[in-house]
């Protein structure tokens, strides 16, 4: 794709400041731009960046006034951030495929909506649903009576098992694993471990987007339910029975244990660990690698620790802790004087 | 399945209290419950809904006395708990599948038992063997000279490496790797690192059970083993040469180091790490989050922290850190008294 | 294979002592070996073994004394473990593969170079590239204009999304994901999120090995970058727009965020959680579990922590943290003294 400048202006409803018929194919971030690209200076700490990019032209805010004189073409806008994410998603990485590639496998029994894209060597399973303008990279697994709705993204290798329900407008990213048991076992007099089946499913509601190579488990009854708007990372664990509430993001290589139940918006942190049978309020935000371990009942704190607690405490003692030697060489000092 | 209470009853040695013709067809938790539905009530902690539950029916214990009036129907067992799981085991969600699905690859010299299942794009390699009644889902890979025992299930796109031995009654979840490589490299003199090839394997004695997206390394030379019963969760890291003893359970994102022996009846909890080339003994249980860096000799001790020791002593340390900040105002207020 | 001692002597330019014709054919760790295998003895520690073991032969370092009086065959040599280690890639595993398995899929725009394998239910996407002697195990996919240089490994399941790059010499086990979408959303005014469009790419340099089930996200605008002579571990998280320097090693389950510039011959423990938007310096050392919160200027720490600092007062403050009861309790005492 090649667009002048006075082209894209144009898109975002902006002006040109400079030269409207430079030509631009690529977008780029301001400290990697090269000749021919479109950058955008949104957050002012990267304005030194503006001085010396190569990129041929940059969007900026229309209230923006540099610093410095620049050469390079300006094109302002209202909002730079959000009309170069607009622009980013016309180049975006992946034109939709459509079409039934022939090496793929659909069961007789199974439905296949309009505009469909099913790759080569997926399965698609006995009397599974699979909505229109749906794509289905090669390589993955839908099992036996699973729907996925409308406008769906699943991408290579990606595994639902029987009887899981997947929404409209759905993302899930290479290697994740909907729907495998839960890990539910009883201890048994003798010796070992029975195994508890796991007789439910996994329900992932509109508007959801999972990494790569994540797991949820199915529910050993009911469902474990990820509710609209949810945004899951790479390697993140959700165990049987689990509830996400709507629109909470959760990063990569977190896990939650068995019914759990997560409030709305809460944001959680890298590595974190969430304990079985408990809940967290809505709006809930937990730091990186941090440990919950009991209920969370009030909205909106923010947590760190493992076990966590309020952050600012946190970092509070973690400061002491950072110092603990010389606290105890202090305390030694008193007790000298106090003999 | 549909059955009436009485037959409910009839299976599983009980007695009905109420209707016994009432019809039930599915299986439900208390809390989740609806008409047609068979619960059951075994922690008196969720008693609160048997007086809510729109369920038709709870199994309970038999000398469960109802705190309050109830209208459903009641099928009374010795043991409520044991006894809904034995009946959850025929709801199971997925039939047993067989017969070998044509776009399957098996090499003309792998041995392929009776009544296996094999599902389209699965890659059964060179002298590989596959034992009786086990089922191969779509997209698995079987290595060379793999040998799988008898009643296996591998879920789709398992990978299993050349020469890795899977005894009988294993069940493998989507997406887990067994016997890649182990990490190990040699610092070179010049500059970065070359590659220690890894020739040992990985074995899987019986009845164990493995999530999903797990991986286990083949060892460096001799064996990575998972002894008989042991029972893994998803995304869990083996490294080469471990050794996990009998009837040991680890949770969600836990990960073993390179050589470290594990010993029997063993609970790890979630997102543990456990250092490499060290043992640790029987019936040792770790807190979720723990590091374990030097071996553990005591039978039967539970640890928290990172690194970890003795839990209750980590839940005091902890109390106390969390109250660092007041400690050190203490500490200073002496301080000033003593100057 | 099988060699006498005297043929193993040979290759690796060492000498006899003991009985030359005795013949070897497997390799064992000497605590594990058996009659008809050879062993080796590098790091004094294991010398008890030595007299023990049931190998038929060791390799030694030339001016190696045993304590004690031995049976066994012994082959010396300059360095042991070097020698062991060039014997080992000669018993290694799996021969090399090669021909285009005809249940593949190989798009007709496709390059695919001299002497490559391409294992069945493999997908070569659209104008992909792979370079000469590269192995395609089954299941993995290739996305569209991806390249792939010479001599690279992709074990079974591999994938790489659209517009990636793979330099030569290059291995990546099983289930790996490359170029997935970074995890970028943008909160929205009325509510939840909107996608900020991921177009960048991942580049993988030279020489890098990765494990299985690790995964690295495709950039929002420029590319991922994993330098050359890297060295990944499983089931790691690697995020948008990050660059792992020349060199460095990173432990299984570790995960980097988004941005983060980690310098060259680093070592990353397990676990290991680094944040965002900053850089870590070269030859830097963090601990297992560790978590980097801020820029690391200085080269050649050895952090641990969550936050990490130094680790030798990292390791001092926790002794003083295991006592922290005592310490409350000598303050109290004091406090007591002092009213």
């Amino acid at each position: 794709m090649e667009l002048t400048a006075a082209e894209v202006a144009q898109k975002l409803g902006g002006t040109v400041e400079g030269d409207p018929s430079i030509r631009l194919n690529s977008l780029a971030k301001i400290e990697e731009g090269t000749p021919g690209s479109l950058t955008f200076l949104a957050n002012p700490k990267y304005e030194d960046f503006l001085y010396t990019t190569k990129a041929s032209a940059v969007v900026v805010n229309t209230d923006f006034t540099p610093a410095s004189r620049i050469d390079l073409t300006l094109i302002r806008v209202s909002n730079a951030f959000e009309a170069f994410v607009a622009l980013m998603a016309q180049f975006k990485f992946q034109e939709r495929k459509s079409g039934i590639e022939p090496q793929s496998f659909i069961h007789p029994t199974a439905q296949v909506g309009q505009n469909v894209y099913v790759g080569a060597f997926a399965y698609i399973g006995a009397h599974a649903v699979i909505g229109d303008n749906t794509q289905i990279f090669p390589q993955t697994y839908i099992g036996d009576e699973v729907h996925i709705g409308h406008n769906c993204n699943l991408f290579a290798g990606v595994r639902i098992y029987q009887g899981c329900r997947v929404g409209s407008n759905v993302t899930i990213h290479a290697g994740t694993v909907i729907g495998a048991d839960g890990f539910g076992f009883a201890p048994q007099e003798l010796n070992g471990y029975a195994k508890v089946p796991q007789i439910g499913n996994v329900i992932i509601e509109d508007n959801v987007e999972i990494g790569a190579n994540t797991t949820i488990d199915r529910a050993t009854l009911g469902s474990t339910i990820i509710r609209r708007g949810v945004k899951l990372d790479n390697l993140i664990q959700i165990a049987h029975n689990v509830e996400v509430g709507e629109h909470t993001v959760i990063a990569a290589q977190a896990g939650v244990a068995g019914s759990a139940k997560i409030g709305k918006y809460c944001m959680i942190g890298g590595q974190v660990g969430i304990v079985g049978h408990l809940s967290i309020a809505d709006q809930t935000k937990i730091a990186a690698q941090s440990g919950i371990g009991s209920t969370v009942k009030k909205c909106g704190q923010t947590l760190q620790g493992s076990p966590a607690f309020e952050i600012s405490d946190y970092k509070r003692s973690y400061v002491h802790f950072r110092n603990l030697s010389e606290i105890e060489a202090r305390l030694r000092a008193l007790e000298r004087k106090n003999t």
